[in-house]
């Protein structure tokens, strides 16, 4: 058990901001909210998988909509209106929270009503990075219930899916209505015990992120070089680096979907990445051959100080290092990669893991 | 109290035509529904208002979506699996159903699960006519629950909405699933009890579909003129005779909307008439000048059988008689105006009640 303080949340929101490889929503406003409720309720605090005990019913809450909205139209309590509303749907009371998705501002989502209602998060998500799409958990890939789900805005306006025929489709459903809450959104799932959690999520991610921004700030303030400090946190490799001179970006059907082209500098001088993004990166090549395809990671960070840039924050000019990690193990599967892997996203190309 | 059997079917199709002013759904395809019911569970007891107890829990079930595609695509069971999940959430269960309009398939969308489940309906709707969406029913003008409301397709989907801030947002949600489940579905709303059914619903309309298909079959037996059947049966007027000579219709939005012009024939060969609809017809002028304006009924139908015409069945060429109709009463207050007024759908003119 440790407790998530206000110093704690700027090394999560840099370790989510790398592990949300593009997306999962902006993490530094994600930060913002998250300090504003532990500032106002206290510290959360963190418990790991093994923690929990067999009566335990853990809620899992995000965000959805469009990253390029969302750093606009900032979220507020939606996710403690969406975890209400399933509990009362459910009548089930929520004893923790988690994440669903580890990357950008949703590693910080469950925060929220766990400030709110002084209860705590579970040290897992269910990605190990961020994704797009509602469906693309590995809680449902391994058996944890997609549906009743409850969804919720800033207005006052709530809808719960009681059961649908694949999580494919609470993902349609729930995302319509997104886009007619304004393209910003909270939701809440039914609760998990503690042996779905231990089953299907992705474990120890919180921790991970925090210690990924610890090693970059650690790495800035002794000037040391923070990309080696990513490097020997979480085992990965640089795929590229050098600077942004396309970038194609628009907000469609609830996403931003796009494609950014970066010119090598330095030992990459010759080349040139392309990386195709859905609210998240998703594929990268070097001169026309692939180097990192989903659900490996693709991470873009500003050169000097390894900042994490999500694709909404992408800009010409950027001098950038692109890093490559490997997928979490739940996603490597055949199960997992049905629902994950490069042609779940319409590429018609195999999964090939990087080698680090 | 009386029973729906299958003979009385076609008549109520007919009258739920003309008082669907184009709308509501095709009454052909919800006719041949409603009719495979009645034969497979038997006939429908109607109850009218004043036969309703204080105890009673009356649904009001309707299907939502385009016409245009209701024709091709259509429903089945939707209104059953919708009354059974409001049921649910609700933990209420349905003594009675009631129509949600009682134009087009609409009005025999609740003799489904009726049947099916073996409950009366009550001889009344939430409209007095059809309308293209769901904020616009006399029930919720005059205080009863818009929310929670169920939803459902075919398919096994369904969708609560627990609480919205308005009724129009429940519209605005429930239609944006809609279109997602395919642009037809049907919709439940909680129970109304039958104070409720008797202060703000449209009373007696079933019958009054029935009495005015009565008299244009009738009409049509004696080789009398159908349309003067029409006019005996419920007071309203010729706005005019001719031929269609021009239509634009298109599916946009979950919505069927056009405009059909017809070129004067007889009495009214000098001029021409507009009529502009969305699903249903909205706004009638005859060389600019309107002649009959929402909430009253603008009704289309062909001049020698007095066959109602819904907007997406209009073609080039049918030889069409356009009856005039006042609205309930209940519409035409200001609070009835300021829904379901000329404004409330775009057009820039006070509503002038037709004379007749």
């Amino acid at each position: 058990m440790w407790k998530v303080t206000e110093q704690d949340l700027e090394s999560i929101a840099i370790g989510a901001g790398i592990l949300g490889t593009g997306g999962g929503g902006n993490p530094y406003v994600g930060m913002l909210r998250a300090r504003q409720m532990i500032r106002e309720f206290g510290p959360v605090k963190v418990l790991s998988s093994d923690e929990l005990n067999s009566d335990d019913r853990i809620i899992c809450v995000g965000g959805i909509g469009a990253p390029t909205v969302g750093i606009e139209k900032m979220r507020d309590k939606q996710a403690y209106y969406a975890m209400r509303a399933i509990e009362d749907y459910t009548g089930l009371k929520a004893t923790a929270l988690v994440s669903n998705e580890i990357g950008g501002s949703n590693s910080l989502e469950p925060l929220i009503p766990a400030a709110i209602s002084g209860l705590p998060v579970v040290d897992a998500d269910g990605m190990g990075r961020a994704f797009p799409q509602y469906h693309l958990k590995t809680y449902f890939v391994y058996g944890a219930p997609y549906a009743p789900l409850a969804l919720a805005d800033e207005k006052g306006n709530t809808m719960i899916i009681p059961e649908a025929i694949s999580a494919h489709w609470v993902e349609r459903m729930a995302r319509a209505v997104t886009i007619q809450m304004g393209c910003v959104a909270c939701y809440a799932t039914t609760p998990m015990n503690a042996e779905q959690i231990r089953n299907t999520a992705v474990l120890d991610t919180l921790t991970l992120a925090k210690d990924l921004g610890d090693a970059v700030k650690r790495a800035r303030e002794q000037h040391e070089d923070p990309i080696a400090g990513i490097l020997d946190t979480h085992p990965g490799k640089v795929l590229f680096q050098g600077k942004i001179v396309d970038l194609e970006r628009r907000t469609t059907q609830g996403f931003a979907r796009g494609k950014v082209t970066i010119e090598g500098i330095g030992g990459y001088a010759d080349d040139h990445m392309e990386i195709e993004f859905q609210n998240e990166n998703l594929i990268a090549s070097i001169s026309g051959d692939l180097v990192c395809i989903v659900p490996d990671l693709i991470c873009i960070v500003d050169t000097e100080r390894a900042e994490p840039i999500t694709t909404e924050l992408l800009r010409y000019g950027f001098r950038v290092t692109v890093l490559g990690f490997p997928a979490p193990d739940l996603w490597t599967t055949p199960e997992g990669l049905a629902v994950a892997g490069p042609r779940a996203f319409g590429y018609e190309v195999d999964y090939t893991p990087i080698v680090i």
